[in-house]
């Protein structure tokens, strides 16, 4: 198998620590536990952990920083971390005014963050969470998986709690970055998994998936690789149709990368977007085009609208300082 | 073939379309040119341009912006732009106090933006450059290729020019940067190219490549494919070697994905360097990890160190405003 690793069992921790000592000013990886905190936690406010199965970086430990998440639990690849490291995570951001975690809509996940929930409660600390549910591809909202939309709703949430609002406010803020955000996206190669070199999933060399989840989870359909014209139409009526979205309206945009995407293929893809956006009097407000939620090399994109008011698109553009969101 | 894009005659210009609609604020596509500059250039003074072959985004688009490169031209997909795109990048740029050129160690990159500096000078306009040959996997340095070493040299030369420093100073600026950076890469497997959908180079599944060029050109030897710790040890020794780094001194760090490694395998690379450093006793300053010099979706990475003085980590440090750097 081709990667650049050492032993397989220990490649999270290993990137735990190429992470802390890459940002020795502001991350701390907890000791003894896959957990990378803000170190320069000095405010009493509600702090933000968020978290998930490791593979899909920057998310989370990127987005750790003032302004954005106070932590970020990484569990093995692929697989959601256990409740004894999320509660850790919480116990070492816990400033009195709160905690708000912040799940993906994954089984595992939703299971394991909860329970820390239940048990930082039984330790005397005041939490709440969020479920992120932005991935239009799978059809009922509550089983909808959380995506690249989760990465706008750290930013918002966190740019919240830095005012110092309430856990209630912070948990409303993210709650509706939740309610404006959705994401579709497709895929033409699968990811390597590094403990067994597999792909995460099967296609022919002259097919590609649509509505594809973060982990390999079967998509919408498979198809013959469709032009980036075909692929911006097929995901901006979805994205636009989900949200109702309707002319005069502003949105952000994210074209992520799934890992092994250039970045010329994600600007192309951009560049159908944003006339597709004009022509339907929809504003965008501001864009990102990069690796935000990938998939190890997994071979795609996602495309994320966030619908904004006044008020998101000032928590959005609020000063941030993580690795790997501005 | 599977490429997110359209016809791949037109795939440079609408990724550039792309990337002028995803920064409106300060980024503009030259009418009718392959050219990105930075649209909010007000001031008098020296002016910076570079630019090479596509498929090695970010670089040089994503390096435009206040306190870095003030234009940016894209050739065709690994090859060099031609002189009349070059001039008429300089000339878009140009403020009467000096247009430094920032060329890759590449032949045909060196005589189209020489034969565009000649071009430029019979146009009145007072033009000099710099050529940047920071890869010691090849032999004499006046061979070696430039690599993801330019990135540094752009950040640099770009804060020494916003301080109104002459076209000599910023020249010296340059040049000094560029004596004290060195680069090395490794590859696990060659990009697709999007013309005619070949692989870049042939790597048979079990063995990697030392010292690969950015566009495919041969390394210095096939291996098995080595552990992240054996490919630190290869990399840093190299480096340190050729910087003549000693005890004491200190460097920034570039891990440059080439375009489809995990960033979790860039962060365990580093986690390796990082160790290595300091058990040689040399300080890491600053630390960047991600996909700054490309090679459309080439698997592997390379490693940059720039040995620094206060002068340099401060033009290091000073702000900068751009799509990719920070």
């Amino acid at each position: 198998m081709k990667k650049v690793m050492n032993d397989p069992q220990n490649i999270v921790q290993e990137m735990l620590l190429g992470m802390e000592a890459s940002a020795p000013g502001f991350l701390k990886k907890l000791n003894g536990f896959d957990v990378i905190v803000n170190k320069d936690l000095k405010e009493e406010r509600v702090t933000l952990i968020s978290g998930g199965g490791s593979g899909h970086e920057p998310a989370h430990g990127g987005y750790v920083g003032k302004g954005m998440l106070d932590a970020a639990v990484a569990g093995p690849v692929f697989t959601s971390p256990g409740p004894d490291q999320i509660l850790e995570g919480i116990k070492a951001i816990d400033k009195s005014k709160g905690v708000l975690i912040i799940i993906k809509n994954y089984s595992g996940d939703v299971m394991n963050f909860q329970m820390a929930v239940e048990m930082a409660e039984m330790e005397g600390i005041n939490t709440d969470f969020v479920i992120v549910n932005d991935d239009v591809a799978v059809g009922e909202s509550s089983q909808r998986r959380g995506i690249a939309g989760t990465v706008f709703v750290h930013k918002i949430a966190g740019a919240r709690a830095i005012t110092g609002a309430s856990l209630k406010e912070v948990k409303e803020t993210a709650q509706k970055a939740i309610n404006n955000v959705r994401s579709k996206g497709i895929a033409l190669d699968p990811c390597i998994l590094p403990h067994n070199g597999q792909p995460s999933f099967q296609i022919s060399s002259d097919k590609m998936e649509i509505g594809l989840g973060i982990h390999g989870e079967p998509g919408i359909k498979q198809t013959e690789v469709l032009t980036a014209r075909e692929i911006a139409e097929d995901l901006v009526i979805s994205l636009k149709e989900d949200l109702g979205l309707e002319t005069g309206e502003k949105i952000a945009v994210m074209v992520n990368g799934l890992g092994a995407t250039p970045l010329m293929e994600l600007q192309v893809l951009f560049n159908e977007v944003a006339m597709l956006c004009q022509n339907s009097g929809i504003k965008i407000i501001k864009t990102y085009i990069g690796n935000y939620m990938t998939s190890l090399n997994m071979a795609g994109l996602s495309l994320t609208f966030l619908r904004t008011d006044q008020d998101l698109a000032d928590l959005l553009n609020a000063p941030v300082c993580t690795l790997s969101f501005r």
